[in-house]
Formats: structure tokens, C-alpha cells, sequence
């Protein structure tokens, strides 16, 4: 096995993976062990979730941990002016504050739920610190993995063409993504699953669809989105549209 | 932590991560470690890049190793007729041996490099003995993952749209493909980069698609496809298409 060692000072960006403890790499728990500081995004007043699942294996520790709270995360709509304008200084500030531990020599570990180069926040500090400092990242089993592992259903097979869609999307472009695809994966559900659900019928595909919530983690569903009785999508939730390609 | 016992007799999928050791999840490891029977795929007269994977952390031991050596790789395309019929008996016959040792009460964990479900040799086997026998996928790091970390690049951002195309696909399929996306990540390069690298030009993507040869393993290189001289993809290749959205 390569070396487990942490060159020193390093801003890391660590993906822990779909929840389940179990799912973290072994260069993820190395890096948790070892850094100087553990920071973790989190809603304002909450214990963040990336924190949450490193609990299995780092004890909480006040004087290694530095919390990032969101100053906004669903009151506004991403695509509102409002939000960038309230999460940009945010961002600015957390690199700051990170970049003043790099530069008193600590290494400085930010925990990323899945993986931190597939839609992560982690990415808005990378690109202010990378380019500063020795940088590694490390990555992680992205929840959608986790979610079709748990489903029992293989995504995609042979040459089938996969497509990730945030539901955030117009209706009419999720439809015309979806027509052109093999497989999908919609994430970022919330309050607009009942636009997801209709692109889904208007495609046929509504009844090859699973739901799947909370995957890995304490609590975990998954079941054809045709049962589900309500339009209720919680944060740690996507719909699976797994492919039909070559079985052999 | 959850509990790393294995129940008993299981059929395993492990996914191993793409291809550095450290990648390997908490759960991949107990496994490895535990299961009876470590079946891994191979070319014939070659040893199979999953068990390669897990020298790291399990010793070579004839007893337990069931090798499975497919009866064509490369030498008939993937949809040529004769392809299917000289790989599905191949299935039937691995699924026949590994029912065997289940029923003998054994623990079978099946070596996947990247993630089981996704684009796996794998599923061809879980979908005979999945019916018949207590069975648990674990998902792996996904090559791409590991590919975009080692490149240094964010894959998507905000509300980004990624497309996964394997390069068998037809030229035109993969600029109607390329041009209705915001990332794309294309697999199954071979002897097809050449048209991978036209559909790419044609939908004006060239200048932003990278290229990256055995990410995580040793002899990584990653560079920017325009800078490639040649028409050679390895096995273990593929370009990254970073989306460009919402930055903040």
C-alpha cells in the first residue's frame, strides 16, 4: 500500500462518501487521523452531516474543528442574485480563515460528503486555495453509488449513455435530457420532485424509476417512485432510471 | 461504526476503488479479508487489475482465488454478434461455479474495479445469483472520480449537467450527446479517440476536454487532450469535460 503519510502543511479536501461510515476510503481515514483541523460545512446552529459521518472514526475534538455555517442554504433559490451575493463573501472568508492555518504551518482537512469534485461546496474553497498551497484531494464513493448500491440496481450496463440531472432544471429541459439518455440520476430533488416526476411520465420512464432516501445512511428507503404516495423530497434524496443496455 | 461481520453464506460485489489501494472503502478491506472465495475476472494467461488492487492488502492464496479468464476481450467488438455468444456461456458457466461454492456454505466476494454497478463485468453474474443467494454490493470510488481528482478538476458545478458516453458510441451519437450537456465524461476510449476526439471538435469541446491515462495507478499521466500526439488509449484512459457552472 502507498504511504500514509501527510506531507506538511497540505489543504486537503477529503470525500467520506455516501454516509455509511463503512463507505470511507482508507486515504480518507489516514487524512482524518492525522490533520491538524477537520473542517465541516453545516446549517446555522446544526452539526453538519460530513461531521456527522466521521464521528466512527475521529472523536470530536473543539480544538481541531472549525464549523463553516452556511449563511443561507434553501431560503433562496441558488439561481437567485440574493444567493450569490449572500454565499460568495461567505466563501471568501472561510478560505481566509483556512488560509491563515496553512499558513501557521497546520494541515487543514475539509470533510466532503460523496466526493469532493462532484457538485461539492468544497470546490468554491478549492479554487481560492489551490492555487496557494500544496493541495490534495481525496476521493470519495459519490452518493449516487451508494444510493443504486442499496437499490440493488445496477446503473448502468454495456454502452448504455448516463445522464446526472439536477431537478433544479426546467421541466422541459429535464424532458428533452431524459429522452437522450439511457440512464439517469436526478439529484437535488426537493420541492421540485412534482416537476421531476411529470418530465418522467411525459418520457414513459416514470415507471422504470426508483426513489431512493437517506441511501446508506439510518433511515433508508427505496422504492418504485410510482408508490410514492406524497411530493415530499428530503435533501438526501435522488430518483435512479437504470439503464437497459447489453446483458450477457 | 457499523458492525464488519459478515453474514454467512454472502455473494459479494466489491467495488475496489480505481485503482490506488488507499481508495479501497472500510468495507471492501473487511471483505477482502474475510470472505472464503476472492473471485476476480482476467484476461487469459494474465492476472485480473482487481486482484492487482487488492495485493495490498490480502496475500496471494491459491486455496481461496477462483480466476475467471474471459473467453474474448478485445479481439470482437462488444456488438458483434459473436461476442454474445462467446461471452454469455462464459457467465453461465463462472455463475454456475461461484452457485457451488455458495451452496457449499461458502462466502464468495467477487473483486470490481471502480464501483460494481456501474459498468461492471460484475452484473453479469449478480444477475444470476442475486435471485438465489443472500447477496450485498459495496460500492467503490468510480474510476472517473478517481481520473478528476488526480487531474485536479472539478467535474461539475452548481446546477451542471454530466453525461457519461462510452467512445464505441456512433460519431453522431456523441455530438448530439456532447452538444446537450454541460460535463461529459467519456469511457471505453481504444480505437475509438480518434472519433471521440472529431465529435469533440465538432461541438468546439476540445480545447476544454482532458485526458487522463491510468488515474491512480502507477504510470498516471493526465494533460489536455490537444496536447495528445497520437491516437493511443489504453484500456485504462478517458477524457473529462469540466462543466463551467455557478461558481461563488
Amino acid at each position: 500500500m502507498a504511504a500514509l503519510v501527510l506531507p506538511d502543511p497540505v489543504f486537503f479536501g477529503v470525500g467520506l462518501g455516501p454516509g455509511d461510515p463503512d463507505y470511507m476510503t482508507l486515504r480518507a481515514l489516514a487524512v482524518l487521523r492525522r490533520a491538524d483541523r477537520l473542517v465541516h460545512f453545516c446549517k446555522r446552529g446544526k452539526r453538519g452531516n460530513g461531521r456527522s459521518i466521521a464521528d466512527a472514526v475521529v472523536l470530536p475534538d473543539p480544538a481541531r474543528e472549525i464549523a463553516l455555517a452556511y449563511p443561507v442554504t434553501t431560503e433562496l433559490p441558488a439561481d437567485d442574485p440574493g444567493y450569490a451575493q449572500a454565499i460568495s463573501p461567505f466563501y471568501e472568508e472561510a478560505a481566509a480563515r483556512l488560509a491563515s492555518e496553512l499558513q501557521a504551518g497546520r494541515t487543514v482537512a475539509v470533510l466532503c460528503e460523496g466526493d469532493p469534485f462532484f457538485y461539492g461546496s468544497f470546490m468554491h474553497l478549492w479554487r481560492r486555495l489551490a492555487p496557494s498551497f500544496p493541495t490534495e484531494v481525496v476521493p470519495g464513493v459519490t452518493g449516487m453509488s451508494g444510493c443504486w448500491s442499496r437499490a440493488g440496481t445496477p446503473i448502468t450496463w454495456g454502452d448504455d449513455v448516463l445522464t446526472v440531472l439536477p431537478g433544479t432544471l426546467d421541466g422541459a429541459v429535464l424532458t428533452a435530457r431524459l429522452r437522450s439518455t439511457d440512464a439517469a440520476v436526478i439529484m437535488k430533488l426537493g420541492r421540485h420532485l412534482p416537476k421531476v416526476r411529470d418530465a418522467l411520465r411525459e418520457v414513459g420512464l416514470l415507471d422504470r424509476a426508483i426513489y431512493v432516501e437517506r441511501g446508506t445512511m439510518p433511515g433508508e428507503r427505496a422504492y418504485p417512485l410510482r408508490d410514492k404516495p406524497d411530493d415530499e423530497a428530503p435533501y438526501f434524496s435522488m430518483v435512479l432510471v437504470p439503464g437497459l443496455g447489453r446483458r450477457l
